[in-house]
């Protein structure tokens, strides 16, 4: 007999059916137990009603791997609608022990470290395994957007000679008898790639040494990034950006319906046109209404992006909202300056619900440029020969950004810790599982 | 006028159009010059008339950014169908000298090593970058024919703990002044996540510090990884191995059609089955063809995965060939061991055109069976405790494979080296771009 989805139970009233899963919960009452199993699709209910099966039933430990073979029977208060009656149940797969932390329950009681060091058996509770759901279906929607908008995928490498791009917080690594580095972003390679593919996206690991123990900050995560050659401006960028967070929310709403419902989420409506503030702008609103004296400080503290996530609601009935031209002085030397204010840049934060979640800009194009601005840093030009190649033969107008994927999905769940919607996050301290 | 790209002239002949890209070529003839330009749809042609302006476009060198507004006119001879008339050229931006190797050559003769030095520009020849289209197609379909099946797509960690899995050939990092590795293969990451999702998937960068410098190693590259819970055996997995690799063949069929063309690729047409021959039979299939003695020889050779190739072909007109029952003593502990013959394993390889493409099989699942396989191996389980949770809390019977995503392409495009097929490859000598 094929094996059913638990979720398939309702479509098979009447007939023998074949489902497998893991013993989700036991609930035995004076003459019937119930067996709750859980496989991918959800929970699916088995019914006994002959004692010595529930006699041997009520030795299995939770998290036994089933297979139930049983009448499926219409039934109001089963979950999904039926159940399966009169089972033969085989187990496939025995615990050694009964699990620490109980699986049934609506939400985990553990603590996150608990959470965390327990992993492979947390990860099996239903929220849990909801918010990778989300995530799984927001990569989906990032990369199907961008495709449809004429990008091509592209695989950098990880590992890197020099770490040029920041110097600091980067992690080395002994290649072969040599230094290397774990890349901090593909940032160099996708703007290289501009000049073969004119618009190009990469899904994968970034990594930072950050010596910061803080809930926003993981020394390995997942960047979604995109850069696009042929901008007027760095507006073109925002409307991709715009339409992949959209896509994204989408990509949610119908490849994660489940996990939404499970979660209780609340999708931000992403508008047509997100609203945008000029960074100095937003520094007069917050000084405006708070007092505090702002100006000259070259970034927004947390507490002002909060500020603006609220503002944003309030003014423009948005969830998002963009932040531009930021400080020079604030932003990567590849920063293409404002056109007549040039200790502005042409670059862009957009915030989600209070906080930074994407940083992207144009950025310099033509080789006279990044000589210039390498100098500027007092930076050597020889340290980046082969970055300084695609512009040497010619680049245009390009420009990019980068969105973090676990804080989006911490943004949306509500989540108060970036490790609470990492599968295995990686920090200061943890290395494991 | 907004931007064409130059595939889409023919659509538009009678009209003003404005196309953007770099000059891939100039002809110069006694009464007209032809400007051919290059943008990620392809080439197209602008006809100058005017002797002041052809003047004019001779001192533009290869690579120029150029925007080109004028009138499309139908013409047999232009790429495509249409060319520009009286153009307007306006200079986005300009290289700094001329490019060193010619990108307007059908063939590209540099050599390898010097087209990965010059990756930012050689990446820029045609047929340089339909390679790294049909990568991206190659994982597209990949994806959406497992998301078809029901699995999950995860992020699993890349920096981790412990160098257990092999042990050999493992870079070492500073992970904040205590060691950590790079991961070899997110292989016990998927089998974990089997418990919360039953299916998944993960497409990532790992690395295998290979001190070998041939044309089949690199330190760095993509692996298209898959693992499933609740099989009967291996075969449930070759099934959907099999759907797989048709579903990126017909992802690269309709998504990369062009570079199909650039390449001239004959693609192989994927069985509804695949061909499967035991590992001890193959061995007697070579032996009495070449007259070799192969009995107790625990791997193939090259040349016999080359001979099996052209044996599928023959006999069962097929490019892909699937060989099962490797010995034990040549996979890891992990392996589910043939139920009668224990010498030998639930495992496979799929070879694709006489080179072993992917590695799979039916891994334990029982927790006192990973003891014991550790045990025989000499292996202190203690060192696999976060690992070993998912099998202590109950874990169906499962099974995997991993494609290498730049070892596909370079049979499908008849690379000799996988270095080609990878777009800044990494090995024992090189670590830049």
């Amino acid at each position: 007999m094929p094996r059913r989805l638990v979720s398939e139970l309702a479509a098979h009233t009447g007939e023998p059916v074949r489902i497998a899963g893991w013993l989700h919960r036991r609930r035995e009452l004076s003459h019937v137990t119930f067996l709750i199993v859980r496989d991918r699709s959800g929970l699916g209910q088995v019914v006994i009603t002959e004692a010595q099966k529930a006699r041997w039933a009520s030795d299995l430990l939770p998290e036994t791997v089933i297979a139930v073979s049983g009448r499926c029977v219409a039934s109001r208060q089963a979950p999904g609608g039926a159940e399966l009656h009169e089972p033969d149940i085989e187990v496939l797969a025995a615990p050694a022990e009964a699990p620490p932390i109980e699986l049934w329950r609506p939400q985990l009681s553990a603590s996150l470290p608990v959470r965390l060091d327990l992993a492979p058996l947390a990860l099996r509770h239903l929220r849990e395994r909801a918010i990778f759901e989300i995530a799984a279906a927001t990569v989906a929607g990032f990369r199907s957007t961008l495709v449809g908008l004429g990008f091509t995928e592209i695989q950098t490498p990880k590992i890197v000679g020099s770490a040029t791009e920041s110097g600091a917080n980067v992690f080395a690594l002994d290649y072969f008898g040599r230094p290397a580095y774990l890349a901090q972003s593909p940032q160099f390679y996708k703007q290289t790639m501009v000049g073969v593919f004119e618009r190009v996206f990469e899904t994968g690991p970034v990594f930072r040494a950050e010596p910061h123990d803080t809930p926003r900050h993981l020394s390995e995560y997942v960047s979604l990034d995109a850069e696009m050659g042929f901008i007027e401006d760095m507006h073109d960028v925002m409307d991709v950006l715009r339409e992949a967070i959209a896509g994204m929310v989408e990509a949610i709403e119908t490849g994660a319906r489940e996990a939404v419902e499970v979660l209780e989420l609340e999708l931000p409506r992403v508008r047509t046109s997100i609203p945008e503030v000029d960074f100095a702008d937003a520094q007069a609103l917050i000084s405006a209404d708070t007092g505090e004296t702002l100006e000259g400080e070259p970034d927004l503290a947390p507490a002002h992006e909060r500020w603006l996530g609220e503002w944003a609601v309030r003014e423009h009935g948005s969830e998002l909202v963009f932040v531009t031209g930021y400080p020079m002085s604030k932003r990567p030397f590849y920063t293409q300056p404002h056109p007549t204010r040039p200790a502005s840049s042409n670059s862009f934060d957009l915030l989600f619900r209070g906080l930074e979640l994407v940083t992207g800009g144009q950025r310099l194009n033509r080789y006279d440029d990044y000589l210039t601005a390498l100098n500027v840093r007092g930076e050597d030009p020889a340290a980046y020969t082969s970055y300084l190649q695609a512009f040497r033969y010619g680049m245009p107008p390009h420009g990019g950004f980068a969105i973090g994927l676990e804080r989006f999905v911490a943004r949306l769940t509500d989540a108060q810790n970036i490790r609470a919607t990492t599968l295995f996050p990686r920090d200061l301290n943890r290395l494991a599982p």
